[in-house]
């Protein structure tokens, strides 16, 4: 008798669920519920570019939909099947994806009074208002906290936890007071499943404390009274209402409440692990481990290993946080803000109709006319800092450097260019890690782009120079929510579950010696652009780095007319 | 009764002629020719992309059509005309364009023998076969003879006249055995005209030995034989059969001939001035003067002033040159490698339809698009050097570079930023003309962009911060050699023909006293960026670039909006 769980995955503008039986990891049902409230499911403020929230009624109706859909189609699957033995739940979502909620742990946003005010809705994590609170917690953490900057890379941001909630309470003290507490979209949504949302007891994850709200066992859980109260004494008596302690998602949130199991088709008492974000459970997904850098390559990149816990700090990274991806491990997030964006940029505004007459035909002629280049043999070189530098250096005043053009460069030239910068700036995420004693043998990519991209990926096999594998699963990030369901449920070992789960596809991209060497070399000349531009602490000149990208230019030519 | 001049400009693609009356220096008549032979008057190597060659007759064919074409225009135009009253001819050609000649000053090409061959044609200006020979030659002079270097720039190009006879000898010795000597077009069309083509004793041009042959009275005039000798023995021997003295474009080359008068229907004797350059012409008829630099607004530009006698030697300029431009005076001759090139690359190959759907429609949105832009607004910086730099860092081995670019940056903030770049090389050039004492009070500027980018005008009169004038006639270099030509015939002085011709637009571009402030302070980061790149001297860091480019960005939008 097959047991069976259930992931969910919420992201910015749909939920997806995805039904695993626990034995065989085989995939058997999912579903998709795409926000139907403002555009895309984002709440905007036509007034302020900056806002961005969501209805959180479309979390629980999404929830109804993907589970139903997901059993039916397990049911029409499989014959075996029966609602009755799922046993588990996992949740993932964004974050920090706030929620301002009543004393009964329910958004502000049900209420009549605050139905249509934006301030009283989900604050999504993509919300950009507070951006001066940022600024200001930084400030003061850096004079009199630096050990709390020291786990996020230096620079606290508008998309985080206090920010939103100082920033609430600076624009709209009428909601802020209404607010008695705050929760993170993935604990909110476990609690509600559970039956209990007590903001004072629901089961926080250590993900999102982690990574967003300063939240750490070294110095007591979240930011201490006095450190709030120097950005505000509001925030310092709103610590009360908060949370001591957060947990890793191997743990149970609550079980499956009798209302929800009626209105979901499912047994009550399921198991509900404690809830995380989505790459972090996309990275378990994909088979993250010791040794394995899990790489999310969409419009930007999340990348997530894992290490023992007694690993230095790593500067520059975007979290390090102990169990926030593996219990008993310290998840390490890194990332680059921006690598599909960059090239949906470089498409939509700088290539010409030549190349094809919508993004789609232009992407597929780029990549033809480039597949047969050499590293090289355009003579570019670019800085992939369009959308500024998430790792390693932390900084998003940063913009986009494009070196070596001629008379004679071409559009799908340039395209090349800013693959092979995306590739440098992952590289140098990688380099980073292991300079701090992080191991990684291997790179395993999830995202549209490892599907979609084959030269791209072989160009970033070349010139990490280690071996890039594939997830199979397009649903890392469900996937990995139903493995932790099913650990928090007890059905098995974490590592096990992911041994039966993880599937990579066939085609692995092994670096060609001749294309690394190559790389090597440019890659000293990215390394030279990076410093020179990125750091204060570079000293130097440029002059060599046009001869050089000429001097490899030619040379890749001569072998290619051969 | 008044007296006529006309003044014949060849160019790469056609040859144009202008006759005017000489009193009041009224433009009566023109006419133009595009040379028949090869592709657009150019014969090509399908095999070898760098030759470039023309035939010689096409350059005769090509003065009876225009000159006929004049006389006739202005004869339907102004009753009082006659022909008999037309008493000089200046002509201006393009150069180094080297004609192979036998005994008796003939092209080769003209022998049944030569009729067909390539090698025996004209090599034309931008034949660039010559690169190896270009090579040795700056290599040998560095070594022995640095004072020839000096008035070149520092590197000798293959565009050059003795890389081009080296060249030859070295691919084609039948060619060059045939050859008994080698003449610059200027110099071979007035001996032409004139009836006397001895190679021996025909009047050279010291604009064109001057700049390209390394001629000079400080050193006895062409270079010596001991360092021809170590460059081929062969070109020693050849300085025998060349010249010992070069003259500039006020004194007489020869007076017509019959059989040229007759073909002309013009009268026999008629003036013909020592032929120069078209740059060097067109500056005179655009108003060049101590203090007034012309600027040649074309593909690339030519960048033309005079200076007094006991000028220093500027570095970094393309040729200083005793008489090149106004006997008695310096010529200083610069350039910038790519202007209207870059805005056509950049259209061509990275500007998406939704600007137009065609290069023209291209530019005038784009136009439209950057006109109301403040400087800096664009938060984008580029160097101007696709095509290398020709002034002031004379190095070919340099390539473009953009910075600031973020994923809002759109293809017109592009084009304003190449725009810009190519003004910050302007500024670049005229302030090391100041530094070494060359005064420069005005820009006057000729060339398709100078009449049809207003826009553009403005950026070039805010970034260098002088008022830019542009010339009135779209002919300058065929009404300087017409004024060359009244002066030999010793109708006038050269300064009061100069006065009586040379007409400016009433719309002088005058610098906008913010916009020359706010480019004074992003000057700065451009020659940041200039000397980092381009020079080995620069030690520093660039870490301020892109973060001042924000504040100056975040600065104007702010200004813009209020």
């Amino acid at each position: 008798m097959s047991k069976y769980g259930i992931g969910l995955d919420y992201g910015t503008n749909s939920c997806r669920s995805l039904l695993i039986d626990l034995e065989t990891g085989e995939e058997l049902g999912s579903g998709v519920y795409h926000y139907p409230s403002g555009e895309m499911g984002i709440l905007n403020d036509p007034e302020n570019p900056h806002v961005a929230r969501q209805n959180p009624k479309d979390y629980l109706d999404g929830c109804v939909h993907i589970i139903r859909a997901a059993v039916e189609q397990a049911a029409q699957r499989c014959t075996e099947f029966e609602a009755a033995d799922v046993i588990s739940i996992g949740v993932d979502t964004t974050g920090s994806t706030v929620i301002p909620v009543d004393m009964k742990g329910q958004p502000l946003a049900f209420q009549e009074e605050f139905r249509d005010k934006l301030n009283a809705q989900v604050w999504l994590w993509k919300d950009h208002t507070a951006y001066r609170e940022a600024e200001l917690i930084t400030d003061v953490a850096k004079k009199s906290r630096p050990e709390y900057l020291a786990k996020c890379g230096g620079i606290y941001s508008s998309e985080w936890w206090w920010a939103k909630i100082l920033h609430l309470k600076n624009v709209d003290l009428k909601v802020f007071n209404a607010a008695f507490s705050f929760v993170e979209h993935c604990d909110w949504l476990t609690a509600e499943l559970s039956g209990d949302t007590n903001p004072l007891t629901l089961k926080r994850s250590v993900c999102a404390a982690g990574h967003k709200a300063m939240y750490s066992d070294a110095w007591g859980g979240l930011p201490d009274k006095e450190f709030l109260a120097e950005l505000d004494p509001e925030l310092a008596d709103l610590r009360d209402r908060l949370y001591d302690r957060a947990h890793p998602s191997d743990r149970l949130a609550g079980t499956l409440s009798k209302g929800w199991a009626d209105r979901l088709g499912l047994r009550e008492g399921v198991a509900i692990a404690v809830g995380a974000f989505d790459c972090h459970m996309g990275a378990v997904g994909a088979g993250v481990n010791v040794g394995s850098l899990v790489k999310v390559l969409g419009t930007s990149t999340c990348d997530i290993t894992v290490a023992q816990a007694d690993v230095a700090d790593v500067p520059g990274v975007c979290g390090q946080v102990d169990g926030s991806v593996i219990p008993g491990l310290i998840g390490i997030e890194a990332g680059q803000s921006a690598v599909g964006d960059l090239f949906l940029w470089l498409v939509r505004h700088l290539v010409p109709d030549s190349y094809g007459c919508d993004l789609g035909e232009k992407f597929q002629v780029m990549g033809e006319a480039i597949e047969a280049l050499k590293p090289g043999e355009t003579g570019l070189l670019a800085l992939d800092w369009n959308n500024g530098n998430r790792t390693v250096l932390t900084d998003p005043r940063l913009s986009g450097v494009l070196v070596g053009q001629t008379l004679q460069t071409q559009a799908h030239e340039v395209y090349r260019a800013y693959i092979e910068a995306t590739a440098f700036g992952a590289r140098a995420i990688i380099e980073r890690m292991e300079e701090y004693g992080v191991r990684i043998d291997e790179v395993i990519t999830t995202g549209g782009l490892s599907l979609k991209n084959p030269v791209l990926m072989q160009i970033y096999a070349d010139v990490i120079a280690k071996p890039l594998k594939v997830s199979e699963s397009e649903q890392t990030c469900a996937l990995g929510a139903a493995v932790f369901g099913a650990v928090a449920a007890g059905y098995d070992e974490l590592s096990v579950m992911q041994g039966r789960v993880v599937r990579h596809h066939d085609r692995v991209y092994i670096p060609v010696p001749e294309h690394v060497e190559s790389y090597d070399r440019i890659y000293q000349l990215y390394r030279q652009l990076h410093d020179a531009f990125g750091t204060q602490q570079w000293q130097g000149n440029l002059y060599n780095i046009m001869k050089e990208l000429m001097d490899i230019r030619e040379q890749q030519r001569k072998i290619a007319n051969e």
